[in-house]
């Protein structure tokens, strides 16, 4: 499988060439790996994108290491190796994997198949969509304090493009995690001064970064402060100082030129809110045969999709997955008669997921003997 | 797990004291077992009724040492293997197991409760019923020649129940499988005479049988004819002769006192078709929010049923019995409300899987570290 893995900010400027494609799938969490395997089946090829940089969706984000007991004859396995199954059970059907980009833009084109962009500008010629968007993409949880999302971009960052951009500033950083604590340790060679906040005393990174902070804070190189932030000062737009309160009650203004906010992804619906889909408390109306949405052509499914009975369960975005790809077929080929063969005896199947054929076909239907 | 297996020719005369149970499912197949795993996660016990002497239903009677691919996270298991990690599974939820009986009879009862009776005499007082019956229940494929069916059950027949019966007889077995053989070679030392019809000279059943068989004929112990049957000729509704039409094309009649027939099984809806349920082409209609049948309480998952965009999928049945199992709780709980809680997180899950919570809950609800 080939995976193209780009970083989202780094967005080129000219376009590229489409890449041509029977479906392109957005998300590559366990229902957008299985949606590869049921059009490859079929024999539909397809691209998948996905704003995290590695597949697997919520299962790897959130539970990579903790054990799932609900899938059907698997009797237990974690959220990594859910993803390495189906990952090797894709594999005969050779899917493009883009990940670390987000689809920005869906737009029909005048042939009827879409163009579909992504963050990293790669560009599709899709015949089909289908959203296998989970609970949506994985953004960076925002400070929410008065004057905070004005300063965002500029002043306030959720992500750290260029370490050098800190050289010589008076840099506070937010967040009790590795992601704070690493980001403390690398800038502190870098910035005039670094301040990390965070509002308790117990981090949730690695003891030894703890430990080297505080080693830090000894030798009067960096700084520690036990609280919680209540606002950001600005003036003219810029940045001049963050209020902490702290475990006393007591505000302290801390000076900065620069702060750094790592409070650990929550996962937002993002652009496919905005392709004009029938959505309902943030989910994708379908239907129960196609599991297609208001848009033709465009489908839906797994957790992003809501029908009556939906269960946000990963073995119902399987089915809604082998019942899109058929419905999908049909939508890409009218007309033509799709009969279901399975991949136990059908020929066509085995040469399809790139098995032997057995040397010589059991005449056997049933357990019959006539 | 409880195993009753018993035969369904032997039905008790009396009623034994009925088994009180949430959910009976009719069926042991794929879609069954995983019913037992969603009812089981939801609190709910049940029985599983089918009418094999083993679990697994088609998957183990069609194919229980080839290759299914299609099973989503398990790229290849055979039926054997599937039904196998299916046992495992649902072993946490200790569901009774009553194989080799058909359910004959679903009646409801005044209180609303369902009155289900085996073909072995095993009576269920169940509060829901799921139809996961594939195919339905593998019956004797039948002699289809005029005169067949009048002789049924007194001398032609399809299954032997006592040997003894056809002592000092003149005893005519048709097929060419292992039934078929192993009943010649029986049958030989207490019949008067034993005549083996199999419609062409290549036999399905062991070598070791077939050679032993010609062994006999070359005794004069046994004779083997090959030809097709063409009728069987009666007098007074006694078997009188069967009309044997060899290669040769022409016909000999056979005189014989009994034939048995062993031409393997093949599907049927059998009894299921007499409950009123409302049948599209011996399938049964259901709505695709909780999978339940005209008759409110009577559900099916699976091959058996059928609804707009339907396909004959195992992975199809285990959404329907997942959806159908918080259904069915509702339906026997009505106005509790029933909350999706996850088997990765859920303590509630844990226990009633049987598996240990982790000492320590992890806080973390997303990757986050704020």
């Amino acid at each position: 499988m080939s995976s193209t893995a780009t970083h989202s900010d780094s967005a080129l400027k000219f376009e590229r060439h489409p890449i041509h494609t029977d479906v392109v799938i957005v998300g590559a969490g366990p229902c957008g790996l299985f949606q590869v395997f049921e059009l490859g089946l079929l024999g539909l090829k397809a691209h998948v994108v996905d704003s995290l940089k590695a597949p697997g969706g919520q299962c790897v984000e959130l539970y990579p290491d903790k054990p799932i007991y609900d899938i059907p004859a698997v009797p237990v396995c974690t959220g990594q190796e859910l993803t390495d199954r189906l990952l090797e059970q894709i594999k005969p059907f050779g899917a493009g994997l883009h990940l670390g980009q987000e689809v920005t833009q869906v737009e029909r084109q005048e042939n009827g198949r879409f163009r579909v962009v992504t963050s990293a500008a790669t560009v599709f010629d899709a015949g089909a969509v289908v959203v296998a968007g989970g609970v949506g993409s994985f953004q960076p949880r925002r400070l929410d304090v008065p004057g905070a999302a004005e300063l965002e971009g500029k002043y306030l960052h959720y992500r750290v493009k260029d370490p050098r951009a800190f050289a010589d500033q008076d840099v506070l950083i937010l967040g009790g995690g590795d992601s704070a604590l690493d980001w403390a340790l690398t800038l502190v060679d870098h910035a005039r001064s670094v301040v990390l906040v965070h509002r308790r005393p117990e981090f949730r990174g690695a003891p030894a970064s703890v430990a080297k902070l505080y080693a830090l804070r000894d030798e009067h190189r960096a700084d520690v402060l036990i609280g919680t932030v209540k606002e950001c000062t600005h003036v003219d737009g810029v940045l001049k100082s963050v209020s902490v309160q702290g475990g006393d009650s007591v505000v302290r203004r801390v000076d900065a030129d620069q702060a750094l906010a790592f409070f650990g992804l929550s996962p937002k619906l993002g652009p496919i809110a905005e392709w004009g889909l029938d959505l309902q408390k943030k989910q994708i109306n379908v239907d129960t045969e196609k599991f297609q949405t208001n848009i033709p052509g465009i489908y839906a499914v797994g957790d992003v999709n809501t029908y009556p009975g939906k269960k946000k369960l990963i073995l119902s975005g399987f089915h809604e997955g082998a019942l899109a790809a058929f419905a999908i077929k049909e939508y890409l080929e009218p007309g033509k008669k799709v009969h279901l063969q399975y991949t136990t005896t059908s020929p066509l199947m085995h040469k399809r997921l790139g098995v032997a054929d057995e040397p010589a076909a059991d005449e056997r239907k049933v357990a019959g003997s006539r």
